[in-house]
């Protein structure tokens, strides 16, 4: 990369960190658990946010933040979950940043919230390195993209959480090696949790909506009284 | 965007464009088809080019330059066709550019093929901002990634000359309604060339081979004499 444009990215980023420190803060005041979904393009973060509004939804209060670079066709999808769904459109940006979010939650009331995800540009390299100011950091990895992924674009799952591997009902039709896709994870990220999940048949969900009450109680714990 | 960056980024996307077009020149003189393959990770486009460099392979001189964030497995894989190979590895870059193209090609000489492919970075944004010169750039899109893509990611399908659907072994596992993709092709980019294809089965194979047959054909014609 030129030298100009590696300073330039570098003051864009701190300024992000920084944001996105402020992000933080305002989410722990306001004890809303913050979780963001990254992926390729059609890894399923959707189909599964969809039915995480929908199963989720009948026992705490939950929304999201949407980004595409055009059309708010997800958002629209979204919202047939009755969740509030606000969408982000990027243009040109490939991945969303911290002054998007805050930007797009203005004169949303936190405290009314338990869980707000936020669903970012299909993209397994850019958003890597912009922090949003989550609690948890998920990365998606559809059964049809192949084993190899974690391998060839290791930045976004050094920054991960938690890994889903998702579409789960396709792994037989795409010869789909859990085992192999297990390790290579692991090589790239040692000890990353891993969950198996189809939004379509409902496999898994069950511990991801369990998964998710856990990081909301840890951030109910850390709470200031 | 801040100013700043929104500068500096159209300075180095002009450098870029000096730089392609040097490379295309370069092309257009050894008399070399070359032919860029852009899309979403895990859409198959390892898959489609190992087959493609077997197959036409033995009628024609083939080579590829491949690019990934980390390792050289597509390479590697690549290899296994009997063409030439080389990888770039970009790091944390989101995309290839003309200027890795040319490092790349060092002590190359081009004169002595008919096909050079290039596979990008798998990315559905960035690497649309990034001419490499080539004569084809070819975008593919998997059944099992939806059918919304154009729509959600419109810039890097206005700059393609062909979409490949791929792995269509997988359409009917997928539920994918391919009359609804073609449509939402046409509607982002009206009388975009579309061919489907199965690198697994060798389905839709044929026609994208005899399409490359016709590109380098009319590469020769347009060629000095």
């Amino acid at each position: 990369m030129p030298p100009r444009i590696v300073e330039v990215r570098r003051n864009v980023l701190a300024k992000n960190d920084a944001l996105a420190a402020r992000l933080r803060a305002r989410f722990a005041e306001a004890g809303v658990c913050v979780v963001g979904l990254v992926s390729s393009p059609g890894a399923g973060k959707t189909a599964l946010l969809s039915e995480t509004l929908r199963r989720l939804g009948a026992r705490a209060r939950v929304a999201a933040l949407v980004g595409d670079l055009a059309t708010d066709n997800d958002a629209v999808r979204l919202r047939t979950s009755g969740a509030p769904v606000r969408q982000i459109t990027t243009g040109t940006v490939c991945h969303l940043d911290a002054a998007m979010v805050e930007q797009a939650l203005e004169g949303w009331d936190l405290t009314s919230l338990d869980f707000l995800f936020i669903e970012n540009v299909g993209n397994l390299v850019c958003p890597a390195s912009y922090d949003l100011g989550e609690d948890l950091r998920v990365v998606l990895l559809s059964v049809a993209e192949g084993e190899d992924k974690p391998l060839k674009y290791p930045v976004i799952f050094h920054g991960a959480d938690l890994a889903l591997i998702t579409k789960a009902d396709l792994a037989e039709a795409c010869g789909y090696d859990e085992a192999l896709a297990r390790r290579e994870l692991d090589a790239v990220r040692p000890g990353l949790e891993v969950l198996r999940v189809s939004a379509k048949s409902g496999d898994g969900l069950p511990a991801w909506l369990a998964r998710l009450g856990g990081a909301a109680a840890e951030k109910r714990a850390a709470a200031p009284v």
